[in-house]
């Protein structure tokens, strides 16, 4: 019994409904047949990526050049890639992440201004030319996904206190990318209900799914 | 009365004898009556640098990439320069530096074996063209290195940890960066005592003091 592994992304804005939208993912690769799928998360995924991502999330790292935090959240993904992500897609397994770089377009391109190409640089630099097979852009309109955030009434990390520019831009950048690769992207309406996002979460797999389960 | 910012970095192997060096350029600079000196180091020399330091010396991350490796260093670095190194020059301060971008050349170039021209593409999308205007190179046998180290009786961090083959490569480039840039660099024999340590970092540094003192 083989299967191919694929690597599937869900990228979207903070309480754009990331969570309904994997448990989606899980109870399709279930139903499928896909056995063994890796959930994973950036920054983050390894012990080193997430002593990163507390760093990065810190409150108190408030002012963090642009160019630090993109370059950190790399070195994040550097060890992600090397650890977990190139192992399981090698050994059969379908790999889940929530986010991966083109958030990095989204939050530090667009939201910072570092800007498209200087990404680019760092993205070929740690991936060459490897890139998820599906990524599923929640778009979320900022007020709406903030709104859902404060409502969770925990503490607002780094990214979290931002303001409306910042994920205005961070959003348009997202858009772009997903309009550059409408092969790769499925976007998403994530104003709509947690039932209605997960109804369309588990349409933008249909195809891979009814193609990556078990062969015999 | 003005004086003009000289970057002057600081760079060798473990045990190589840096503390003593940064003591005789202290006391270089106080007695050339160059004010507000800035000592520093990297990894590190920022909050989040410092935070991203800890994770990277930590034993626990045996393994890592040296990608991930590379990258972090670089987020220290980008932070570093943005809060710290440049607007102390841009303030006349002389900066001193214990470690730069030679070591990430000499540790993660040639000691981890990613080679110069990976590291030469995070340089420039970091820092352009910007250089010390001084490096002095503290060259030591890895072995005297590492006999200095042991005698000091903390524990050893993850890079301390490595074997003899990790700190020849590392001499290795780190020479190689020497005799590329010769105007730059000054080798000191750091197999020497700590007096004649001392006096070659003087005397390395003499022409830039004369020049730096205050004009009135």
């Amino acid at each position: 019994m083989t299967q191919a592994g694929r690597f599937i992304t869900v990228e979207g804005l903070e309480g754009a409904g990331k969570t309904t939208c994997l448990r989606a993912i899980e109870q399709l690769l279930e139903a499928a047949g896909i056995e063994r799928p890796l959930f994973t998360r950036e920054p983050g995924g390894t012990p080193f990526g997430e002593a990163l991502r507390s760093t990065l999330l810190d409150p108190r790292h408030r002012g963090l050049s642009a160019e630090a935090e993109a370059l950190t959240v790399f070195a994040a993904r550097a060890e992600h890639l090397a650890q977990v992500i190139h192992p399981a897609l090698a050994a059969g397994c379908w790999v889940i992440s929530d986010r991966f770089t083109d958030a990095t377009y989204a939050y530090q391109g667009g939201g910072r201004g570092l800007g498209d190409d200087r990404i680019a640089v760092l993205e070929e630099w740690v991936q060459g030319d490897f890139a998820p097979d599906r990524t599923l852009l929640l778009d979320v309109d900022p007020a709406v996904g903030r709104s859902r955030v404060a409502s969770r009434g925990d503490g607002e990390d780094r990214f979290e206190q931002e303001q409306d520019p910042f994920f205005r831009a961070a959003r348009a950048a997202y858009a772009r990318r997903a309009a550059a690769d409408p092969e790769r992207f499925r976007c998403i309406d994530a104003n709509r209900t947690e039932e209605e996002v997960a109804r369309q979460a588990r349409e933008a797999l249909a195809d891979l799914v009814s193609g990556g389960a078990p062969d015999g």
